[in-house]
């Protein structure tokens, strides 16, 4: 990791484009939560639940939304939205590592590969025939390249990463450790008892600006390519299937799986542990909760949940067994109204 | 990937055992959906939902099912099951890699393992002592592989794989990136107030022509083997526990997560993101949805689910506040029968 | 695998502190299952379901609880917790394996690393600069372990582990095949249409005696660190958000998700595939069952459960359709309540 820089904290609220009430000259080294902010550091309230805490703290300067003005009498900066300026500042102090130009002389890089200007391929890294490496790429050590693979300008991969052949990766990606992308889709068609291959020929295409978690996965289209589009962030241990398309910046959290050709929107997010069943549609500024299933299309923009709720092992033992004779529950109901219906009928 | 190569038409049909109709003399050089295949395409019909698209599509060629023998009139090969027989034109047009024989000067083999004729160990793969890797097996680069495992003819192992010490694995295995076979099960007992390991001195046994997804992990046996019979196809970033016993031809969806001692037959198929506890028994021919939780055993052949409706959020708050209380609402019902056989019995 | 070792059953029932009952004499070699034990093993009955077995096991000697004493006459090891000294029997008959100090020549170890005494460092190993491997530790082949990483005395990292730069890791660890730590935890800010990464500067700090996974991630903190305490066990496929804590001596099963900034008490357990949402807090002893959410804090001891039942598919669809509409159904139920409290009224 690159040095942390410091910056006067007048020259912060320019570069976030914030409105500086107190001294701007306090010297600022880091950004803190409000509990653990010291003189040095900017801090940030995000979140209402925290306010206590600006009394307290020792923060240097804090970053306040427009309505906490004066929630503070301390130097502050005030902006439209003070978890986005929170963002901005802490890459400001801590800014992602530059590469190392350089091929580390234990990789084994195909002559019929090409690596761009200023690229950094670190140790124990393989990269096959006809792949294209843009430039200012880092690519830690223990990757894996497959033939024609091509990587954009200013991409990470981190370490042990597989890519497999032919598989298009944009500008500005970040691949977590372990990643692997392009490997087979679960393919196969009953062939007697047992099960026939079918070869997934089709590629996987990833925009710019995608940032994919350490050990998710993607599998390669079977006829034509998986999909995810400019901007998309996908969190750790996610399963992307065979011709998923996923839309531009939908965010999907930890231990997403998505079925095969299912076809994501784009500004949608996914909460952690949900499942997307396959060949359906999700359209744009869908809000999935998490551990949710996914078993029809989606086709009105909104919030989507579907998760059983949590209970003493007890009291859910009880309820689960209902819920197992819901529909006896409801004949019950229905002879009730029956009864009740007959015995109106004969006071009428 | 190998070169594709092209066919007759005529020679496919000859080659899957269909009934052409029409010119057998188009050279076909892929296979494609309706939608985008073009004149070198053969193309197929396999749902009905796409049915329309034959009318539209530039396919050289389609395959058809028996009935759809008139859906159109352009050249096609009638067969008994269409997607059986994409499956094995794709295998003809796309046959998967051959090794190219021989062991990267990177790698690193014990003088102690044997490697087969034909073999294709790549850079940076390590094999310890005692392995035994068949012919015409494929290592990509990257693979960890521990004393005494066994890898049978034919197989392929993907980047990165890590295999532990003495695992067996059988012919023509296909075992994707980032794979783990052979790790510790999850096995401790309680010690005071933590917990002492118990070492797990069981292996894993895999059997031929068994498919192992990107990311998947499969444990070895606390004292007896884990075991995957012949013909398993498990997905992606699938978890199998200790001494789980797989039964042939079985495909489990990625996401997919066995718990310790678990028992399922042969011919299963389970859908993404379920789970089975441990130390129960799944028939044969059992089909278990998509984020289901198996929590005891299935004693019949048939189809299972268990998942929560997805809803709109609102709806589903309410709901589920209702399912928390669903013993209250029972009461009431009940309350509601009393009440009513008491005024029969007061009017009778 | 170092070879096993032998015992006389005597010196077992000494060094486990259980009583002899029976000719303390015979060489045990192995601990099996009672079905599975011959002569020269030891067996051990912890589940009343085995029982019957103990009649016909052909094991040279059982350990048993006290209140199976007189359950079988042969030779047997009377003690508190069988299935705790079956842990320590296994633990004397397969004693885990000891490095073989030296770093293998293909490892790359940055001259400002330092490797401890009795350390054992595979081929394909990647350590970077400022990193403190120390004594008696085993890394596996192709391993990637970044700047100024800490790894304490005599633990384990399998093949293909990542850690990122800065990860704290205690004594007696064990990191089992393709575990990620330290990858940037999911935070980003909505910035018009996309998103804004936010640097993600925290650590992991983990304790003494963890086990951790094959393929479990463990993300690093936004701001502070992630924590997991001493003698935490994690499973496979584990994800760990950022900023996530885990209390001492907790153990999760296979694929459980825990998102950022949830709090764990000490001695939890979580069944396998659960999640638990960001931002709770979990007292001490709680136990949540498999394929649960935890969707708020948990302040009371205790087990907690919310699984969607299984059922067959055609009853399941049944029951899912009226739990969509549990509303209506509560309505029902109002509608009829209010029906009879009117009669009752308009009859008195």
């Amino acid at each position: 990791m690159p040095a942390p820089r410091t910056y006067l904290l007048a020259e912060i609220a320019r570069r976030i484009d914030g409105e500086l009430l107190g001294d701007g000259n306090p010297e600022i080294r880091g950004i803190a939560t409000l509990r653990h902010a010291g003189p040095d550091d900017l801090s940030f309230l995000t979140q209402s639940r925290y306010r206590a805490e600006l009394a307290t703290t020792r923060a240097g300067a804090v970053l306040l939304a427009r309505e906490d003005r004066d929630a503070t009498q301390r130097a502050r900066i005030i902006c439209a939205d003070p978890y986005l300026a929170y963002a901005k500042v802490a890459a400001l102090l801590s800014p992602s590592p530059s590469p190392v130009p350089g091929t580390h002389g234990s990789a084994v890089v195909d002559p019929q590969a090409s690596v761009g200007s200023g690229t950094q391929i670190g140790a124990f890294c393989s990269i096959g025939k006809g792949a294209v490496i843009g430039n200012d790429v880092i690519v830690a050590p223990g990757c894996v390249i497959g033939e024609n693979v091509h990587i954009g300008d200013g991409s990470v991969l981190h370490g042990n990463v597989t890519i497999y052949v032919g598989v298009k990766i944009g500008q500005r990606a970040i691949i977590h450790a372990g990643a692997v992308l392009g490997s087979d889709g679960f393919g196969m068609a009953r062939d007697g008892e047992g099960w026939r291959k079918i070869p997934q020929t089709g590629g996987v295409l990833i925009g710019n600006d995608v940032e994919i978690g350490a050990n998710t996965t993607v599998d390669r289209g079977a006829l034509d390519d998986t999909v995810i589009e400019d901007g998309v962030k996908l969190d750790n241990q996610i399963q992307i299937g065979h011709n998923v398309h996923v839309g531009a910046h939908s965010a999907f959290a930890g231990c997403v799986g998505i079925a095969g050709s299912a076809r994501i929107g784009r500004r949608c997010t996914i909460g952690g542990g949900s499942v997307v069943l396959g060949h359906l549609e999700i359209t744009d500024d869908v809000h999935v909760g998490a551990a949710t299933v996914v078993t029809k299309s989606i086709r009105r923009a909104g919030e989507y949940v579907g998760l059983y709720p949590l209970q003493d092992r007890t009291v859910w033992a009880r309820n689960a067994a209902l819920l197992r004779n819901l529909d006896k529950l409801e004949k019950r109901v229905r002879e009730l109204e029956a009864v009740l219906a007959g015995s109106k009928k004969s006071r009428s």
